[in-house]
């Protein structure tokens, strides 16, 4: 990475005046390590525009003078995408206007500052549901969101971020702004430009502002952790909860008695949500349009899926804190594997139906790889999306352990591909997974690709070494 | 367009043998000429391809020979994006193998020669719902479907094709085969280059199969239509239906009484479904997971909606045949409206909150610019998409009136970009609406179009008349 000329820095600054622009290590600091403290990067100055006209100025003076720029949101990616090294970086945090809200189109327009709990709550307070949902929801931004195609609990009946945006505004790589706020729901008027810049991780422009979809508030809401021999009667369920709610199931989430033990050891004020400890348990989420429907058809559902014998245990949640206390279980997850050394993390996608196929096999590959290694999945399986956790086994050693990450994950990895799934199903590639996405992308697919990045931004200053 | 060399259209033809092509005037005429016959091309040369290497080596061929291509599905276009003017003509229609139907993913993988009906019927065989409906399915192929983007009556609740679509596979302009046919709901790992395709109108390559999602069936159904006073009164009533049922209203579409009268004088076997002939009417459909739901829910929103006064008439379909009834007034509102002389067509989109709005300032302006003139409007308004038409005045030169067509509809799409609109919300640009999108498109647009293009197809041969 070339560093930005006096000249350029100089011109950056001049641009916005004194409130636009820091140097000051202090200030910066928290903008160049991400959570779980696996990158630490640098930048020669953070730049702060708190208006898409601004945004604009910077990135002109950046195409001029050739400097490289990392957009960052919220900074809770966790692939690196939004760190820069030696990159001038970016933030979308100023922008915070809503720019409308108009319950009549079921739609938004907020710019790309927000965070997702605040879009999320100006949509409840127009008597509306925004349902993208993750844990980080509280500081993500929505820029961030969009930037990364984030997904979530949610996805299963609403789809990804990119399902959720009607339209966007964006400063392209050569300054000018790409004005494509709409609120429709049908325009077949050309290429659609804003697929593009969803999900392009910040390489093809910054996201300014953008419309989001809304949806109605659900009249009622019900949800069970149930048990299950096999994760192949996951999937059977899963298939029978659909065809029963009519697409009423809002989640439906597998855990691993493993993953389950170690939020009940790890996490404070948990507790067992079912007496007989089943090997495998799903939380499952079901909403209706009917007051009172979805109690009755997820009771319908589990009575019948236990006389079949696909079930072996259920609890249905009686109030709102019951919910809360199970849905803690699964999203304690992540946080109860910290204190048992870390892991190789997976974020990965198979198709639905072979779910069951594939953690057999990949387990079997991992146990041959490190013996004695403990696996640990859960996950968004309604969207095929499993985090598969590799953990050390007890008493081996956890320096060791890390050290095999990458290759650990080439054995996980590419089983992943044998299955035709994706190795990054929803954090996307960022600096981690950029090179390793290359062993399983065609030729054809990386080409295409960089042929399209270098439509868009010739000099290649967004991002630059982020994606392909 | 230049003509294919001799030496072109030999390769071309010993690339397949006899049953790959044809110069046969009679087996071509069919796909030269639209069912509007509002367009008649010519192509020295009909390709049949029967698979996607067949297609592969086709393309290859014309790459190297500079040869342009027009790929064509059904035939079922409304804006002549699918026929040739001199360019060879590609049909996929032998693309007709089904790779696999797995219901557990609620996927399934076709070629795209098969029609939209035969794609909805094979999900129907696996006990799953297809949903996308429109009046040409069964002719209307699945690629041609993928290639407009297209829409039709389903989309309010599953979207438009886009959104149906979880993989493709495509021949790129250099002969290449990409192979994207994941069945996963989640991947990011890049940019989403199938969503480039889709809706690209065979300009960035030809789709030679696509992974589809599928959908349960719903256990209830219930159609109504109602009557209103005014448009704005039925902008209001989706609302109130969408927030009532959970997003269960899965049609919600309007009809002007002049569009209604002309279905009952021009179309046999067709009744007033209210008698008190209201100005406005409303088809409405909604399904639910719940055995007699939808009833219950219909009937629920049309009390409340009448205490309220906003709505005047209604009447419940009490089976399907009266079902089919309803949904054929508002089915054959196209075909009511040639024996009046044809109009002045436009397929729009604007904001739902304010379609009623938009349609007394266009009318107003039509009645200005050409008085006498009668309008009918009718469409998709869950979607915020109108069919809006003008025809001639009783009496009125009918021969003059079309002669101002293009001037009317600029009348009509200058209002529609006020409002933020789309001039073509599910048609496509195609042959017929290319020029007059570039009236309404920034030069950014146009320009960053061009450039994914030209970075896809340097050569431009795919469909190179069709889009910027």
């Amino acid at each position: 990475m070339i560093a930005p000329s006096p000249a350029a820095l100089d011109a950056l600054k001049n641009a916005l005046g004194p409130a636009g622009w820091t140097q000051d290590a202090f200030e910066i600091a928290p903008h160049l390590t991400e959570w779980r403290n696996r990158w630490t990067g640098e930048t020669p100055i953070l730049l702060k525009p708190a208006s898409t006209d601004e945004v604009a100025r910077l990135v002109t003076i950046c195409a001029e003078h050739q400097v490289a720029i990392v957009p960052q949101g919220g900074n809770t990616g966790l692939v690196g995408g939004q760190i820069p090294y030696g990159e001038v970086l970016l933030s979308t945090r100023r922008l915070r206007t809503v720019r409308d809200v108009t319950p009549l189109d079921d739609a938004m327009t907020l710019e790309t500052g927000i965070t997702l709990l605040e879009a999320q709550q100006r949509a409840a307070s127009a008597n509306r549901y925004f349902p993208l949902s993750l844990a980080a929801e509280g500081t993500a931004t929505v820029g961030g969101v969009i930037s990364t195609n984030a997904g979530g609990t949610q996805v299963l009946r609403y789809g990804m971020m990119r399902d959720l945006v009607l339209g966007l505004e964006a400063v392209m790589p050569n300054g000018e702004i790409f004005h494509g706020l709409k609120r429709l729901r049908k325009d077949n008027t050309g290429y659609d430009l804003k697929q593009l810049l969803i999900g392009a991780e910040g390489t093809l422009g910054v996201i300014t502002a953008a419309t989001l979809k809304l949806f109605p508030i659900m009249r009622s809401r019900a949800v069970a952790i149930v048990g299950l021999e096999t994760a192949a009667a996951s999937i059977e369920l899963l298939a029978r909860a659909k065809g029963e709610t009519g697409g009423g199931v809002e989640a439906f989430e597998l855990m691993k008695r493993l993953g389950t033990e170690l939020v009940l050891r790890n996490i404070p004020d948990t507790r067992e949500p079912l007496d007989s400890q089943p090997e495998w348990s799903v939380l499952i989420e079901i909403a209706s349009g009917s007051p009172g429907g979805a109690e009755a058809q997820l009771t319908a559902l589990l009575e019948v899926a236990f006389e079949e014998g696909l079930i072996t245990d259920a609890a249905i949640a009686q109030n709102d804190a019951q919910r809360a206390a199970f849905w803690r279980l699964r999203e304690e997850h992540s946080a109860a594997l910290k204190p048992e050394g870390g892991g190789w993390k997976h974020d990965v996608s198979v198709p639905i139906s072979r779910i069951a196929e594939y953690i057999d096999e990949a387990t079997a590959a991992v146990e041959r790889f490190h013996p004695g290694a403990r696996v640990s999945v859960f996950g968004h399986i309604g969207d095929g999306n499993l985090h598969y956790d590799v953990l050390p086994g007890v008493g081996q050693d956890i320096p060791a352990f890390i050290a095999r990450w990458k290759e650990g994950s080439q054995v996980v990895h590419d089983i992943v591909a044998r299955y035709d799934g994706s190795i990054s199903a929803e954090h996307g590639l960022g600096r981690l997974k950029t090179e390793e996405a290359k062993r399983y992308k065609t030729p054809l697919e990386v080409s295409t690709m960089q042929a399209v990045r270098k439509a868009i931004d010739p000099q290649r200053i967004m991002n630059p070494d982020v994606l392909f």
